[in-house]
């Protein structure tokens, strides 16, 4: 539906021109401070003259006049801006292992099982701190400088960019942007911005194929995903994942002990440091933006989940609490933990310390298992703020109404208002198959209450991979939750939508509606299912009520009688009500308006 | 899945015999202290032995061993209960009359449009309590009596039958239950019940017939609808009405307006008293069990709305506000209101106090036109309390997350606690085709904090009617919303079904999981999506992590080895842990236990 006519909307600020009146959407740029910085915006133009500016992570897509090729990969927009400020160094970099795509050492065949998958694209060497120096937007943030990521989110977010700047330098928001990965639009997780959707892809070694998880991250984006994880665990992690990453126009997440595991053929107890880090910068080195790491699951607290009703359900959590058991010694990832904040800061990869310990029924939620972990993330989240590495804490799970506010205060005082970032919470277990449904009520509720991005939950969630229907349901199902907390916070301008799709409504501009409803496809069809003609469209009466009982109608009606919008005080409302109503009896008392009117 | 082999469950209160061990579900009922009081429900018999019994509301339908048949109608089940109480009398009854089904009484052809539409059930004739007298749940509560009625939501509600009479003497709950439709399964609605349900359904003028509509009840109340709104408002709605009564287990709404507003061709100005009295009467000899009454909307409130965003929303709320304004008159329903409870009680028809000035969108919510309504709600309900009426008000609408508590305060307050049933509410305006969703996070919410009964909204909200998959996909988001919210509450007995369902999980009980869903049958489907094999089914690993990276495997090998459930202290988990991580080395540190495990 993008629109090919580009016009100058009123806010003065794109840079096209053009004057076509015309109604429907286009992608839009908003222009910063110089000719590389153009942060996209979804313009929706509005049948009575109006334009409804929307937030947009679709990329550089759904733009008509760029020409994308998943083969060669995204314009790297951040290269200059990352190269101009003279602190990173290419280099020779790690060279691609057969095992990184799952493969064993000692298969005969040798090399990458599939040579047509590997990324065709650009070449390209790696990029990290001078000397390993911290490159960290958290570490120029508290230098007080203002990068141009942050002036790009700033522009995006409709504030100061030294707002952006202290809410980086603080801890309280965090901007994801490997050096490594400088395709991506940059944007900002923090509790005092828009709450954030994150959409989870991944082959596994049951179902789905490189291509499928491609696609199933532009088709993510393209509903309104903020960032993208790639969870994939069969063979072809590494391939697989560059594909995403130098295809995606938002940041990407990975839990790197995911494919370190497949590197020791799953056996848990022979994971170590060294496979572990060396994964890390394998993935680093490829532009991976945040890494969610189980650092908090200690040994001690292993035993703290064993009476539980569903044990340890995080995959991450699962393998570390096994190689503790194994091993009867500390997590490598937290007696190593500083020497991580060091590779991940000369890359700019962001923490997100998962909590490998949530609960994952009602019955185990707010458990001591799961808040001593939360004080031991509280702990590494000082430590990487100490190293310059930007951090966000992951949070539950499966967690009922009532004990939902409990986790985030916790975890705002734990970790300094560090940004929390919550899978759901469910808020009961009853439900396989609609758990989009019972974390969403959690998601919403969550995030009203502080946590700054959402990881979605797809209708197939226990029950298996979800496909690009799940996908699509998932996010949108987390954009309205997302939304829903923009509302109950109060961010400035985000009941701007509601009010203009209300309107929409109001005066029976059904092209506007479709245009402005978060999925405009689906709006469309489920009206064309009951009233199909295009003339409906445009009818003075909705498909629920029909021509004669529409209650929109009547209220319009009321309002035009008496002087509602036009800036009446009450008193003249009062005047003008009994005058018209006069006119109402005259009319013939005629309710309902024409159908044509 | 019913399940013809009966077995006794382990509760003893079965009143059937039999022993096939067998998993699946079946219904079953629960016996009172008389042979003809028999509560249903679903009892789902685990692979492991144990039983879960579950509320049931889907009626005869589900049981095997009833024959019915939608032209002949639902046995009478509560007719005998009601004669023995000695306190009706039947009469000759309001003629039907061809307006009744919206065909004009001038019309040449004059008659019903269509006869072979009649139900063709058992004949029968009004009831009534004998010289007007009060005849309501409420009436007998109040004189310390408890019904045969109480008794069975009692059993229904694992309550005693004391608290129920209790909870609806002093108004907090009511149970609607028309002496005129004897075939229901006595419900009860109240914020110290469990959360309830209501599943509109209503053909129109523009779509759907009658026996979509039947059909549409039937397939609400098998999901788990508690009861049902008929908004027909088109062609035939008191023959479409009389075929939902006859075959409806639940109580059924409707609101008397629109088929008033029918009779008098649709012109609002030329509604009055008589001919709402008449349709009231209509309505309440078929044996509508409650009934949305618009009485709030007062003269003086419907400028309050004019410089609204979205005006009156509410059908019934416009239709009296241009009955108001034409007359320039105080509302017939309130002028009339203490006659029309004097009707109301004599059938034991209950009010819902309809909120005809709910807000239509996220700018409207909680203004002043709103408020001044409910205020007047809280008026009305005490004069319908003094008259004998059971009485709930009905609640928004569209509302933000941080207005909603406001809401159900307010309510309460004013309305001393009568039972609130709100629509949703919506947390935002955005989402036109997921306001299924946009309501059911402020459903959850609004039920956690004080609703009794939560109406469904579907994805075609806004859009158009409903169909069945719709009706389904709505009453099942606003269960889990009443469940999450029964959790929250820390209703007795409610989590049982979640850890039921968690242990299940936990265990790789496949089939449990699907029989414990609150929709097996898409549990089911999307489950086989990715594993269709029947052995997966049994598989000790799920499919969202394939067969090596199971992390619920991982984890119940870590409660196995380390004393989860055994009721072992602490310090014996702490010695057992030490011990068995010994053997776990001595085992080849196997993380993952062979699949044939």
């Amino acid at each position: 539906m993008a629109l090919q006519d580009a016009r100058t909307p009123e806010n003065g600020e794109s840079e096209r021109d053009g004057s076509v009146k015309e109604f429907g959407q286009h992608k839009d740029y908003v222009a910063g401070s110089r000719p590389d910085l153009r942060v996209p915006v979804r313009r929706v133009h509005l049948t009575n003259g109006k334009d409804v500016t929307l937030y947009d992570t679709s990329g550089p897509y759904t733009d008509p006049q760029i020409d994308t090729d998943v083969r060669r990969g995204l314009a790297p927009l951040r290269e200059n801006w990352i190269t101009a400020r003279g602190d990173t160094e290419e280099y020779a970099g790690r060279p691609p292992r057969p095992e990184d795509d799952g493969l064993k050492h000692t298969s005969p065949r040798g090399g990458l099982r599939n040579l047509d998958a590997v990324f065709p694209g650009r070449p390209r060497r790696p990029r990290r701190g001078r000397g390993g120096s911290a490159v960290s937007q958290l570490a120029y943030a508290r230098r007080g400088e203002i990068t141009t990521e942050m002036e790009y989110v700033a522009v995006r977010e409709g504030v100061t960019p030294e707002f952006v700047r202290d809410e980086i330098a603080v801890g309280r928001a965090v901007l994801p942007a490997n050096v490594n990965h400088p395709e991506i639009e940059p944007m900002i997780i923090g509790k005092n911005f828009l709450v954030k959707v994150n959409a989870n892809i991944g082959n596994s070694a049951v179902t789905s194929s490189i291509e499928e998880e491609v696609e199933k991250m532009t088709w993510a984006t393209r509903w309104g995903a903020d960032t993208v994880m790639d969870l994939s665990t069969g063979r072809n992690i590494h391939t697989t994942r560059e594909w995403v990453l130098r295809n995606s126009p938002v940041p990407i997440g990975t839990v790197p002990l995911y494919q370190a595991l497949e590197k020791v053929d799953g056996k848990a107890e022979e994971l170590n440091w060294e496979i572990y880090k060396d994964t890390v910068i394998e993935q680093a080195e490829q532009g991976v933006d945040y890494m969610t790491v189980h650092a908090g699951v200690l040994l001690r607290y292993v035993p703290l989940t064993a009476r539980r009703k569903t044990g340890i359900v995080s995959r991450g959590g699962s393998i570390m609490a096994a190689w503790c058991l194994a091993h009867h010694q500390e997590s490598f990832l937290y007696t190593h933990f500083e020497e991580l904040c060091d590779i991940l800061a000369s890359y700019d990869v962001t923490f997100s310390l998962g909590d490998g310990l949530r609960p994952g029924s009602i019955a185990d939620a707010n458990d001591e298992a799961q808040f001593a972990e939360l004080r031991t993330l509280g702990e590494l989240n000082k430590v990487a703020k100490a190293h310059g590495v930007q951090t966000m804490i992951e949070g539950p799970g499966h967690v009922p109404m009532h004990k939902i506010k409990e986790n985030v205060d916790l975890q705002q005082e734990i970790c300094e208002e560090a940004p929390f970032y919550t899978l759901g919470p469910l808020t009961t277990d009853i439900a396989p198959a609609y758990d989009h449904i019972t974390s969403g009520i959690g998601a919403a509720m969550i995030a009203w209450w502080g946590t700054a991005m959402l990881c979605y939950v797809t209708p197939k969630e226990h029950l298996g991979l979800p496909d690009r229907d799940d996908v699509k349901t998932g996010v949108i199902t987390y954009k309205i939750a997302a939304h829903a907390a923009d509302l109950a916070k109060g961010h400035p301008g985000a009941q701007e939508w509601d009010d203009a799709l209300s309107d929409a409504r109001f005066e029976f501009r059904w092209e506007d509606q479709f245009h402005l409803a978060l999925d405009p496809d689906t709006a469309r069809e489920f009206h064309d299912a009951t009233l199909p003609a295009e003339p409906a469209k445009t009818a003075h009466f909705c498909s629920m009520c029909g021509p004669k009982f529409c209650s929109m109608k009547i209220s319009r009606s009321i309002t035009e009688q008496f002087g509602g919008g036009d800036g009446a005080s009450p008193e003249e409302v009062e005047a003008g009500m009994l005058e018209k109503s006069k006119e109402f009896a005259a009319a013939g008392n005629r309710v309902y308006l024409p159908l044509a009117d």
